[in-house]
């Protein structure tokens, strides 16, 4: 595959952490968010590898925040996921499907509670914000809608602990997976979550001080020398092994939660109000056609840019949606949409890729 | 500036199109409307005079539609502008400022009105499709809001009426600025506008049949080889000559619309309803504070991935947010946001640009 530049702007934004990155040699980027997100330091394998056996630290500025805080703030944020929040605690985090009137995705942010009126959204790659004005317009209610000045710096890997705890000292180790809490750096608190989007173990740093941040951005390298420290980025081969699903690569706005394997995020019997309820019982009842599985190819190479068609004999049933070579299996991964009865382990199936007839099996997810 | 690496997947979509633009020689993409833009075909400034000189085909169908249809559709689309659209007429384009609760630009699309009760919103870069969805609901409003099967064409430059006329004869010659019609090509209807992201005239195509689009494609480039006819795509010199702004990069939804010199398409004084109405009012009579201007930079070469800040002596008055060499002033220009009293032409201003203070001018949009 040829590889093609990508041109920057102002509108593709940078992050506090762009100029470190660049001297640290990412090689590639993604947009997210209309923000910078770091894709490569050189070779996927290598990091792979370091990731799963060290500590890395990301720049994930790119996983912007939606405030909503207000009198009616609660009752927005649950309008927009059929996840059950109302015995949601401050201090915890939410991973939560958010919904159309059809009963399809539009987002699978993490919900961060800082107040009973106080939410953080922190979003995958769609304009929650507009989502979340329209609704509060419509409804009439009383909330403010912004994007807050957080720019979260991830550090993921097993090391990760260790690296945190030299930061901040042993009780950020008692923090439990999916809370947050606020912690001190040279007289600034940072809000810490125990989260990451690897599969590795870590920390996600919401950075509402900048400048701060930044220091600690460089702390994190100091501190991490003896523990083998690199920057890093989100990991394509680690994130399918892992099953990490990705809104705009394996799902959008085309399907819905039960397709996705979200079925344990919706919560349809309460009395509770969100978009796409009704739609979401009907899906329930009649079950669903289709269903995101993973996929083992005989082949050793892959890169995916649209998704590509699977076969069952002559018949198409699905459709490639991320894919990559895993070191681990020593074949290439990814994950697809299969039509019932097709998504099932197993399965085999087929693609033409480049000319050629590649046979593969269908398998539940995550890898490993 | 070091160049970067785009990692393509499925989320920054591929088009019809991107086979054929790698192969004429694509050398940089953006990323808009979570797709691939082409940026550059190599150097921007032979681009930007062949545009000027002759026609150009590109692949905009990162221009994403936004289908709004039904009973309401026409209460929703006004609801989400403030252009006063109660006397729109089918068969025409209208420029509208979407407009958020704060009065704050959420993006700034081309509105097609189909029908009485059916619109496309061609949107810059963000996600109008949820904002409007919200709205829907939370208004109850009885409307279909889906995006459609549109992979925009535009054929720009002074020959592009030649080149037009050449494959749908001469009555495409009709069309008025900023109406559309349809157009038959080989049996298949297509719905031509008048318009394009240049100011260098010519005709957008938007596709819905993308096997009869691609054909198309294909036949531009074959009769247009007399009219030297090129693959391109939206350029920065042109466009910031002509004073084309740019959401997300000159303006965003921290902006409204009067800071953005789009008074002209705010219509106060009238009954209809809009969010942000009573800011909007309230912005009007007690003036802006701010304004987007042209500024002239004694510099031959720069290139913008933030916003640089603009001094008066020692003094920050705005920030520089897109610039380019421009072959015709050989100088560098750019679109500033500039505090008043100092965004007037003739002010003088400077930037601290790689250690060097670099003198300029602010004037009016456009330059040319």
């Amino acid at each position: 595959m040829k590889n093609y530049l990508i041109a920057k702007s102002r509108r593709l934004r940078s992050t506090p952490y762009t100029s470190r990155i660049e001297k640290q040699g990412v090689t590639a980027y993604t947009v997210y968010n209309h923000m910078l997100l770091p894709a490569a330091f050189g070779s996927l394998e290598e990091s792979c590898d370091h990731l799963k056996k060290d500590v890395q630290v990301w720049d994930v500025a790119a996983e912007r925040q939606v405030e909503i805080v207000g009198k009616d703030a609660a009752k927005l944020v649950q309008l927009m996921t059929c996840r059950d929040l109302s015995k949601s605690k401050i201090g915890r985090c939410y991973y939560c499907p958010i919904i159309d009137e059809n009963g399809k995705m539009v987002n699978d942010p993490v919900i961060l509670k800082l107040d009973e009126n106080r939410f953080w959204i922190s979003i995958a790659d769609s304009d929650v914000i507009f989502f979340a004005k329209g609704l509060a317009h419509g409804h009439k209610f009383d909330v403010n809608i912004f994007e807050p000045n957080v720019d979260i710096i991830a550090v993921q890997g097993p090391k990760s602990f260790a690296l945190m705890e030299k930061i901040f000292g042993k009780k950020i180790l008692d923090l439990k997976f999916f809370g947050f809490d606020f912690y001190d750096f040279q007289g600034t608190k940072h809000l810490i979550a125990r989260s990451g989007w690897s599969k590795q173990g870590g920390f996600e740093i919401y950075v509402e001080n900048t400048s701060s941040g930044v220091q600690l951005y460089d702390k994190l390298f100091e501190q991490g020398k003896d523990l083998n420290v690199k920057a890093g980025c989100p990991n394509l081969i680690e994130r399918i092994e892992s099953g990490l699903l990705s809104y705009g690569n394996d799902f959008d706005n085309n399907d819905n939660p039960y397709e996705c394997g979200f079925e344990k995020y919706v919560n349809l019997d309460n009395n509770i109000e969100f978009l796409g309820k009704e739609k979401l019982k009907d899906i329930k009842s009649k079950g669903i056609e289709r269903k995101l599985m993973g996929v083992i190819l005989d082949l050793e190479k892959l890169s995916i840019t649209k998704s590509l068609d699977i076969y069952e004999k002559e018949k198409k049933i699905g459709d490639l949606r991320s894919a990559c070579f895993s070191p681990y299996f020593k074949k290439v991964i990814g994950i697809a949409m299969i039509s019932e009865p097709f998504c099932k382990a197993s399965q085999t199936v087929y693609l033409n890729i480049d000319g050629k007839k590649v046979s593969g099996k269908v398998c539940d997810l995550p890898f490993i």
